[in-house]
């Protein structure tokens, strides 16, 4: 390729292809924190309508660390119900029973959230904008190539991928250039990124068909504002409600539907959206469902589950979203798995750019990542196979019982949710003193629960104080200080984290309160504390003291230790990562285990 | 005056003249109904620092139902706890107790809110923006003149307000003479329309001066953040916090700090804000307080205790807020006070202008808000005295105990958190079927309460679904539908209020859904319910019927009936005011009296 040719050339920390919701995730995260990023896509405009809508418990409170989901919550829906409807012996359907939607109990959203797309987008688009970062488009990266130099690869202030794009609207010769530090492809399901580095993808495509359609239902069926399953002997249809009086429909598609028969592909131009209703309207029975407006959109997919073999290059160019794995909508988990992939990649790629952390911590977002992702496609395959396939009636005893479809939805709900993903033990979580905090299980996210402000009694949910800021929290769980032998261990604490032995100030950059940001916790009661009896280390602003009691008219918060499995007496320290996942925790006497921890993958300056 | 000598002349609806709480208030609510409404001001720009800054309880519903509570609750500080200094016997001043700031347990927002007064009238100036209204300044009105003609004053769609105002910056030529159906004068307590009309203040001013300073603290005071009373035989200090880190000091002072004994003026050059500081820092011994930044903004006050005698002149010209009352601002009561005057006022300016009710409905404002005025005044005598009075002490036994103090701020709760405001019978107010709906007390505010939507399962406190969109809203508590007694007797209900003789189509202007918003609201369980049970009247959307249930995970809702004291079984109708107020409950077989009310001041088109 005769790049020498081309007269543009720039430089820039961070290149982002893509932006869908991985990529959008990135750029606003990394632009943020003040990181040189840019961000390239090659549609000529955002989403409009359809595509992916639905926001996972986890993700709000993602997006809530982001400041971002006050918008989210006042634009979406709201899933809080769900409804099955099985074949009824009187032919038909008829509702089996309701269920929460959620279930997974440490939830602080409890509930999904839908909204097309293009308007989840739109919200990291005005932030990252606010923040001075505009999606560049429509530009069509053309090639990439890594340097070989072992010496540029492993320092961290090289530019090894040198990549070159150009707008398609000018001539050739203006195309650009770019040498990039980091290179993130977040650029779908057909990557470019990932077909140009020659990482192949690994898994099968299923035979299930389905049709989607969005619309504003004239209908009878009395849960249409619930996520419902609907098993009839007819075809299967899924429920998701949308903002406003939107709704979609997932419509199970026999062969004979779509495919031609004589190539054996899905053609699309067999099918319509009047069509795929026509199908929906036979497993409604006995209800009614039909549209006076228009089809909002609809689309036809067959369920492809795979992962990528790889998730980085030499830790230079990474894949994230769809680009690295694909897999069934109805779960609702496309959206969220992209955005959390680059949630967790962006906090460690700022780490190493200020200098902060060495290069070998970009590992972990590959080892965290491709374990979910594969956790991801185990589970999609035994809930889409249970989805689609026929109900158990008199005549089928072998088809699904609502009982094991139902099983499945909730124990499946803490995965679904993305409360429960689970980080292993790495660089980045240190598991050994997890029995003294032993609900905050070390690669979870922190659980959310209401604390009071010690100054002015305020209630927050701790989530609220660990924004998604780059810093690391340092939660001090001080105990009970109004006991004296408790009193002296915590000033003894404070002596010691503020010592030049301790991570605190080893790897705190000369300026440690922009590496870390120190929180304390008291288990004794408002009426009682000051803040200003905290040493000033564990204090560093009146709002950093809080106490584990109920707000002033005892409507919210108390019993946060117990929660957290921590002793109201002695206390616990406990690191939360930049992306809100709890790091290690540790008795007040294992500081130096914190010390290690900081150790293993952080660089003193 | 040769007002014939002026060329330009308009016509507008309503003119409101002066744009601080109560202007910018009434400017919003119009704007979003769609009044055809301008605002002039004679200050260059909008205030920047100090004036008044609590938000009360109810001021935050008020602001919630208008869509701008969010932004006030992300800007600004909270108050939650209150905290009582009062001497130590060792000299110096000590804690006696802290207490939950608000004592009002029906509150939703169980706090005060502080914020300064630019930021607060910001979020009105951008959501009337956002309406096409801005302010128009600098404007200053010369002349206003009421028509004599009974006819014209009569005549809802007659122009009987004659007012001439300049732009200063502009030759006086190019002055305006403007045709108003309606003013309002919500210009301070110097109010020039109050002048201009006559209207006199009845009342007097007290001896009591104190100054304010707003400023960063650097302090070792353990309540800084909270809301302080500080009684110490070297003075009375009041401290609120502010937004940041802001906080602002009420400090009490004698006449020989300020008093020019010359003239027996304040003499507000005898003092500066490091005197004041002084002063305050008299009090806090053996505390220290003091600042390293620069005070934010000063003042000195006398409180004056005056209401005017009229609020109104023919129904025509209004006055509001600061122009019909001034009291002292320690109970945080002045910018709350303006700006319900014209909560309570806007909506029936709507009324008449749309030609939905007599221009009689105007009467009702005066009466409620001058009986809340007077109330008001009463409360600030008293609470004034309390708290410019010497403490109580081994040297005093004739000052102000602890317990008195503490008592009059609990007792006083309800009053000054606005949630206890109530107003009286009147066209707008029938209370004589209080018991079907026991504690949703005719003349009070909407008690908030959370419900879940039976379509659906999300829940809403109910108050979010009574916006300020000068709807009254029809409450249909339709007991237990799943007894076939009681689903008879709702359709019956139906039948009778969809039919010619009743309010909803007799007062309805041909779209009833337009002037009526009717919710139901079911005693059933979201297992057993769907919202199609209900009669199509009652259900006009699928968003419309609510349970008396808890969310999915049972985390909130619940036991409403109860807590209005309204019959599980038999249900009842409440008719709240387009303003949040309850005007009347009535049992279903009393929806003839629910017609009465309307009767007796709607108007058919």
């Amino acid at each position: 390729m005769p790049i020498a040719a081309v007269a543009k050339e720039s430089e820039v920390d961070v290149l982002i292809i893509g932006a869908g919701p991985a990529g959008v995730m990135c750029a606003n995260a990394l632009a943020m924190a003040g990181v040189n990023v840019r961000i390239i896509d090659q549609r000529p405009a955002k989403v409009a309508a359809g595509q992916a809508d639905g926001i996972q418990p986890r993700t709000i409170e993602v997006l809530q660390s982001y400041g971002l989901a006050e918008r989210l919550l006042r634009e979406g829906n709201q899933m809080h119900m769900a409804a099955f409807y099985n074949p009824s012996p009187s032919g038909g359907i008829e509702r089996t029973s309701r269920a929460p939607d959620v279930t997974a109990p440490s939830a602080r959203y409890p509930f999904e959230v839908t909204l097309h797309q293009g308007a989840i987008e739109a919200i990291f688009l005005d932030s990252m904008s606010a923040h001075g970062v505009i999606v560049e488009r429509p530009i069509v990266p053309t090639y990439i190539e890594l340097s070989q130099s072992e010496e540029e690869l492993k320092d961290p202030n090289a530019h090894p991928v040198i990549l070159k794009h150009l707008d398609p609207s000018e001539r050739e010769g203006d195309s650009e250039i770019v040498k990039a530090k980091f290179v993130v492809g977040a650029d779908g399901a057909h990557s470019w990124v990932r077909k140009s580095l020659g990482i192949s993808m690994d898994g099968e495509q299923t035979d299930y068909i389905w049709g989607v359609v969005d619309m504003v239902p004239d209908t009878d069926f009395p849960d249409i504002r619930c996520k419902c399953a609907v098993h009839s002997n007819n075809g299967s249809c899924m429920i998701i409600p949308r903002e406003g009086d939107l709704v979609r429909l997932y419509i199970q598609l026999s062969d004979r539907d779509v495919v031609d028969p004589a190539t054996g592909r899905v053609d699309k131009s067999k099918m319509g959206p009047e069509k795929l209703l026509a199908v929906a309207q036979k497993s409604f029975k006995p209800f009614e469902i039909s549209t006076s407006g228009q089809i909002d959109w609809w689309t036809l997919y067959i369920i492809g589950q795979r992962v990528a073999s790889k998730f980085s290059v030499r830790e230079r160019v990474f894949i994230a979203g769809d680009a690295c794995h694909t897999h069934s909508p109805k779960a609702g988990q496309g959206m969220n798995a992209s955005m959390n992939d680059t949630h967790n990649l962006a906090w460690k790629l700022t780490h190493v750019l200020r200098g902060w952390s060495d290069l070998s911590l970009l590992q972990t977002y590959e080892f965290e990542r491709r374990k979910y992702a594969q956790d991801l496609i185990d589970f999609d395959k035994k809930f889409s196979k249970l989805f689609s396939g026929k109900p158990r009636t008199q005549d089928n005893q072998d088809g699904v019982s609502h009982e094991e479809f139902l099983g499945a939805f909730q124990t499946f709900g803490l995965f679904t949710s993305g409360i429960g993903v689970h980080y292993e033990p790495s660089a980045i979580t240190h598991n050994q003193h997890q029995s003294c905090a032993s609900t905050l299980i070390v690669g979870e996210r922190m659980v959310p629960h209401v604390f009071v402000r010690a100054a002015d009694a305020r209630p927050y949910d701790i989530q609220d104080l660990l924004p998604s800021d780059t810093r690391f929290k340092i939660l001090v769980f001080v105990g009970d200080v109004a006991n004296t032998t408790q009193a002296e261990r915590v000033l003894r604490l404070a002596e010691e984290m503020g010592g030049q032995e301790s991570f605190y100030r080893k790897f705190g950059h000369g300026n440690p309160s922009k590496v870390f940001d120190i929180l304390s916790i008291a288990s004794a009661k408002k009426q009682d504390v000051n803040y200003t009896d905290l040493p000033p280390l564990f204090r560093q602003h009146w709002s950093k003291v809080l106490l584990d009691d109920t707000d002033m008219y005892s409507r919210v918060g108390g019993g946060g230790y117990a929660r957290y499995g921590i002793d109201q007496q002695h206390g616990a320290i406990v690191v939360v990562r930049p992306d809100g996942y709890v790091g290690i925790v540790a008795p007040f006497d294992h500081l130096k285990d914190v010390n290690t921890y900081f150790d293993s993958f952080m660089a003193q300056s």
